[in-house]
């Protein structure tokens, strides 16, 4: 698969779950469903984690791209 | 519904409650009446949560794009 | 009236009383004058407030809209 | 005079004192002399100011857009 | 090779190891196997190092450019 | 001469001696040989100051637009 | 030599060795081997130096442009 731009490699993840870190330290991790051009990115089934403990659930997320440091499959 | 784009899958949102979290902490749960490519947003009904407790209502409220984390339907 | 796009609901607000809340943490009330697609705003009659308390009248300001987090009816 | 949009109400306060707060909680005051979209702004006869008091006069000042919160008529 | 411009400089090091250090001071090391315009990449076999030990191992990730302060062959 | 735009008034500085300003705090007195429209500048016989009392000298430096808070004539 | 634009100036520069300061504090001396518009570079026979003194060597090394704050011959 081609995977010579980052988006490419990421769109690999679609529908596979992901770890998705932000820059004030949250973790969230979920089923990639959609994803942009500015890294804005929806997650299904998404849970929020603190030291690797599940803090909340919270089904469907929005993630605003400039807040994310990085995204890697679960 | 097509949710390919992570736009799209908020206007999945539109008309329903949602919680929005922002940079600085802020909480704030309403009825999502509107958005736009920069992820600005108009929330009506909205009240501001702080430790999952009201701090205080609003009624309508426009929030910048460029200060959200997450958009999830409550 | 639309309201489908943000900037459009912030119409609906024009020459009206508005509250808004900087990521600085002040807060300004005035009559909503102008604002462009930068949320670049005009208030008139304008105050500073702290804490709900008037800090000092301005007259007329511009705020800069990269500093906004949001614009609420009074 | 047309002041719909923010940059028009700005031009009312050309060659007139302006009082410029900046993100980092520096005020310049001085005569509005140039502006751009970007909000940079070109001041005449400035001072720079802290806590209402003269700390410095320093005449001709160029202030880049971006660190600006707020420009009010003095 | 060409590399006059920064991004055929990174070229060079497509599928070999680097090093990439986070403004929030993280560090990742990995295979370097996309990148765009953004400097978003993607990076294989990736670990997240502090102070110079794995800290743990991530295999494939994405990270966002506007995130990363530096970039260097292992 | 036309100082309609801020650029044009720094225009007015070029080849004179100029403070620049930085969100950091650092201060640069030097030459001011080159802007451009993202006010990235090059000074020329340049020296870092602190506190007022010259810290080292630079020489030629090209400083980033997107630090600096003020360019002032000496 | 042309150096009325900020980045001809950079030019001069090229193939010889430059120090560059970025907004964390880090330090970069090397060779200027390539830069672009958004200021990114790249320095060969590069190494980190703290407070004057080198603290770790880097050969080649790529610098995002938006944390760099000065960029000055050594």
């Amino acid at each position: 698969m081609e995977t010579d731009r980052p988006l490419d490699a990421l769109n690999n993840s679609r529908n596979k779950r992901v770890l998705v870190e932000l820059k004030g330290g949250k973790q969230y991790v979920g089923k990639l469903k959609a994803f942009d051009i500015h890294v804005n990115i929806v997650l299904d089934d998404a849970e929020e984690r603190v030291d690797g403990e599940t803090k909340r659930k919270l089904g469907n997320v929005f993630i605003r791209g400039d807040t994310i440091i990085i995204i890697s499959p679960e």
